[in-house]
């Protein structure tokens, strides 16, 4: 006696979804089935759209529907600036600051060699590239203060000034062991202020 | 600035799933988008199956593929005894015991006022009609022993002793405050062989 394969293989598909175990995705595929068909219609449908329409930014690799995201596009931005920040989310919080009107660069994660996420995976050929397109002229790492945060930071610092080119980091502001999602907007905003060059 | 509105519309439709808020909701799409897009797309299609095949079996209401599920339409089981439950865990638990051997219904749920499920929402109406079709004997009532499960053992009890129906509770072999689905096989096979008559 097993539920209908079509119910097992749902729940098998929802522990697709991060922190999301067996008895989690059961209990989702239940409510799903039993109190709420119409939010799981358009999870389907939304879930589907965002597979067809959302690639990377091929300037600074944030999630976009256009070749080039609408930040990259606009001109009114300082091209002569980088800042490289782990996540689209950090990039979202920095831009609520408004302090800094600079370029992003998105790395989609961190140096984690245990996790499998290496040079390749946050997109550092992409990022070299793209900082040596002789208009930047600093490059300001913005990852967070965490160990994994710190190691990215260090390991890019280094590959940029091979290169000859400056790079900065944004001021300890935040507290150790702190994310930048999690942050108020005045502290991130002195970090961004008082950045200060990696020598 | 925002993120894409596909993703913005990907987080937003997370979110119907159980206990997943803005934040969650928002590390689940890109996980999906960035890690996992072979996942994200199953889960789609898994999302769009179920709700395309599963319905509910007309006689014991559990997820079903067909208008009768396959439990309720074997010849081999006992018709004169029926065993109610709250949710289709329970049913796949108490089969793991090996000890019932009569048909099943499958309350979908709880009375519980507060969170506006009343007696429609778990189908008594069914209930009552599945238990007087003149072959059931006794309704063996298998829901939680907690205040919410024991609240619709006693309502459920009434309504079908007004109608002179033998009814009786599986035994208080589990814990007080424990749940059927968490519980070992033997003490759930002794409180199904020494449930009571409801007096």
């Amino acid at each position: 006696m097993k539920n209908p394969p079509a119910l097992e293989h749902l729940v098998e598909s929802l522990r697709c979804l991060p922190g999301v175990g067996p008895k989690s995705a059961l209990r989702m595929a239940y409510h799903l089935l039993q109190r709420d068909r119409a939010g799981a219609a358009s999870l389907a449908s939304a879930l589907q759209t965002a597979l067809n329409q959302i690639g990377h930014c091929s300037l600074c690799n944030n999630f976009s529907e256009e070749p080039v995201c609408p930040l990259c596009s606009k001109g009114n931005r300082d091209p002569s600036l980088l800042c490289v920040v782990e996540m689209p989310t950090d990039l979202l919080m920095l831009e609520q600051t408004h302090t800094y009107h600079g370029m992003y660069f998105v790395l989609m994660g961190r140096l984690s060699p245990l996790d499998g996420v290496g040079p390749r995976e946050i997109h550092l050929d992409r990022l070299l590239k793209r900082a040596q397109d002789g208009i930047v002229e600093e490059i300001i790492l913005a990852t967070n203060y965490t160990v994994e945060g710190e190691a990215t930071a260090h390991y890019v610092s280094e590959l940029l000034k091979a290169r000859g080119l400056k790079v900065s980091r944004i001021a300890r502001g935040l507290p150790m062991g702190g994310e930048i999602e999690h942050v108020d907007s005045g502290t991130l905003a002195q970090a961004m202020m008082e950045r200060r060059a990696i020598k």
